[in-house]
């Protein structure tokens, strides 16, 4: 059975989770976290050297890191990863758009107001870089969601999943959804997919 | 034709130039920069609405954005995706990690000593921080590399690629890549696969 190591608040580990339930594979689950040192430990880091959740391990015991990579894994040859190239194609720029333009933002705003020992870091001048970026990359979801129902091709795919996990959190990091009309509607539309299952603090 | 709208200087952008090259595929170049504003215009915003580059245009006009997703659409069926679902999903792995652990440090440094503009944000808290965070990045490399001659699998993959395009020119960053000797004997190995071509500044 697949094993996923993961902190249950994070965003990033329930993308994992989403699309193990998505695709209808069983999974155990191993609560391992930064916060107890437990991803410090030498067992850990020889499975992921970067000591980061989610990582998974297979049957064979082989490793896997970074939340997207496992998506994109576990998504193949399924309807949650396109056959089309071009589209397929921009389910990786949503992916990677997610990393660099978007958790960096939303993520770590919420985890600043989240998580006790971050607070120390919540200067209002970071606050309001957060913001900034954050408000700009909802802003690109806006512009795409409000001319499609999808992020990337015409079905709902791992980009949806991926984009979700922090957009729908955004308001626990002080951002206002209500400026994000189509956001908002697609956040409703991700959640009604058969076999969505909540982010479980 | 495929057009390459790009900042020559990025190492980001070189990825594609590198990924076209080594697939032998013809493109033509377009030099746009945020530091004219020519990725601000609604010309190009309408092609990519985060305003970055790299960005191609298919020869239908259809575009796309962010390095990495730019390097799995065109490679694969090719050699430098390899076939193989577990030696694939650490390439993913790799590209992921390049773009969250990597580039926002070891990029970012040396653009704090390249471009003139961004000189003010190098504080002395500001380079410390990045310097910490990209010798942490370039550890894992090395865990990696002193015991195989690629990042994934057994072949030179895009995943090299990435990692090659800003670990390069990690020195103009401040970084000092003597205490990483296998990241230096794999930068000499990607330099010499048939194909290679440099960064021209």
């Amino acid at each position: 059975m697949i094993t996923l190591y993961e902190q249950a608040t994070s965003g990033n580990c329930y993308k994992v989770r989403l699309v193990l339930t998505h695709t209808g594979r069983a999974f155990r689950r191993v609560e391992v976290s930064a916060r107890d040192g437990s991803t410090r430990t030498q067992e850990f880091l020889a499975r992921n050297p970067i000591g980061k959740v989610p990582t998974v391990e297979f049957d064979d015991g082989r490793p896997l890191g970074e939340s997207n990579a496992i998506m994109l894994h576990f998504a193949e040859g399924t309807a949650l990863l396109p056959a089309d190239a071009y589209d397929r194609a921009k389910v990786y720029e949503w992916l990677f758009f997610e990393q660099y333009s978007h958790e960096p933002m939303i993520a770590v705003r919420r985890a600043l107001f989240l998580y006790e020992e971050r607070r120390h870091l919540a200067t209002p001048e970071r606050l309001a870089q957060l913001m900034e970026g954050g408000n700009k990359a909802l802003s690109v979801m806006e512009g795409r969601l409000a001319a499609a129902h999808w992020l990337a091709g015409n079905a709902f795919s791992i980009a949806d999943i991926a984009l979700y996990a922090y957009t729908h959190t955004a308001e626990e990091g002080g951002y206002d959804l209500s400026s994000f009309p189509a956001v908002q509607a697609w956040l409703a539309r991700v959640a009604k997919v058969p076999g969505h299952v909540p982010l479980e603090a």
